[in-house]
């Protein structure tokens, strides 16, 4: 695959567009996109930026995202406006261009039970697993400590999740919503994050569902396919590659091992 | 000081009951019916919830906060309905009682400026200084790597703020609003979580401004009379107790020879 050239400012003169990886919260925005696209007929445009290359760290990206992250969106309609955060971008896009309210809401309780849901996400489950990923996998030592604290509190906010998804099939008013993109993102690389889906079937129900979509197929696939680390691709993995497979037991062994070291037993919430 | 009663279940039957405890993400829900009091004449109840007692973690608690967490409110006027998370509060209670937009905004992008900000916090500033208070302070042993991961990030984002702050007073179309009351309180606390403000002059000027705000005052307050911890009262005991200030100072190296040992520079974004 020949490299893609390297960004150094917007491509598009109308529409959206969106910078961002493929990244959990990278699919919060792109997943949106296309349901507004399939749902509507949106178009938008996107450009791959690569965070490893500290691409997001640049000034003319900085001007756009102040915080130096993806994903961030510039609606080229509104005079170049950007939105930087998957929160706000959820809202932004769904106040502008979801008029018959296909993946938003308009009763006001409704509005507050999706902004509850996608608030926690923000400040609950994606902060923490992007910790657990990081200790679990990304450190140069291990330190046990790290590994067990952010593993475990990942289980326990989705096992909050999953208390939720008990009786109903999305997490607001029983109708797939933003609410239900902000966290499906971060349910769809649970495995690799070292956390069990088969413990927590209400959630697994839910992931399996909004898998089905063919807008979400797509979102998962910008700005490339995927990296494989997706709970399907990874699982199809450990079975196809035993080499992999036995890094991974590693992987989840030392887990264990953290959270016995510390006599970490799950509760939630 | 007698103990307060252990609180079972909502006491009020009209208005707002807010369940809180004086932590950043309280000051949050405080502050805002501070200020809504004064600006309207909104009165309301709260309860101080012991979270060292898991008082947040019992079914009364998480069946209005599923999440177990403070703060949660709960409009009686509205049926009993509760809203969790910090930056879904923010928005309910302006949605519903700043009908003058004096703490919020009506054009559509000023909406989506004080979501971004809303949002960087929720998933930014609040989870890594979070994380920087834990490692710097409440873990049993002291873990460098996780001292300066977390102050360095929390640094990080503190430059964000300094940024924006630079030609304006405030976060949003320079009026004071829900997007500032969203970052000042761990802001409130920062010299505590081992950030210098004095590195950050917008940040601590923006701090100083809002803080002689008379229902912030009275916010950062509620539920009781703060632990001293925020940078006033912080900076004053460093000054008026040497056995405090030398225990801080050990502290402090701590951070500094954590940083080192990771080779930490300060950047940002």
């Amino acid at each position: 695959m020949a490299e893609a050239p390297r960004p150094t400012g917007l491509i598009a003169n109308k529409g959206i567009e969106l910078l961002t990886a493929g990244t959990p919260n990278g699919w919060k925005a792109s997943i949106l996109l296309e349901e507004l696209k399939e749902a509507y007929g949106k178009e938008y445009t996107f450009q791959a930026i690569n965070i490893m290359l500290n691409i997001q760290k640049e000034p003319w990206f900085t001007k756009l995202g102040p915080n130096g992250r993806i994903p961030v969106i510039v609606d080229h309609d509104k005079g170049g406006f950007a939105v930087m955060e998957g929160a706000a971008i959820l809202a932004y896009l769904t106040r502008h261009y979801d008029p018959e309210h296909k993946f938003s809401f308009t009763d006001p309780l409704d509005i507050s039970r999706a902004e509850q849901w996608i608030a926690w996400q923000t400040g609950g489950l994606g902060p923490m697993q992007g910790q657990a990923n990081h200790f679990n996998r990304f450190t140069k030592e291990k330190i046990p400590y790290g590994i067990q604290r952010y593993t475990g509190e990942t289980e326990r906010l989705v096992g909050v999740l999953d208390i939720q998804l008990k009786d109903q099939d999305y997490l607001v008013g029983n109708k797939y919503s933003i609410a239900d993109i902000a966290s499906y993102g971060w349910i769809n690389i649970i495995q690799f994050s070292g956390v069990d889906l088969d413990q927590f079937p209400n959630v697994k129900a839910w992931w399996q569902r909004i898998s089905e979509r063919p807008a979400v197929k797509k979102g998962v696939e910008i700005p490339s396919k995927g990296a494989g680390f997706d709970n399907a691709a990874y699982l199809q993995r450990l079975k196809d590659d035993p080499e992999y497979a036995a890094k991974e037991k590693e992987q989840a062994d030392l887990i264990e091992a953290a959270k016995k070291q510390y006599g970490y037993k799950f509760a939630s919430p």
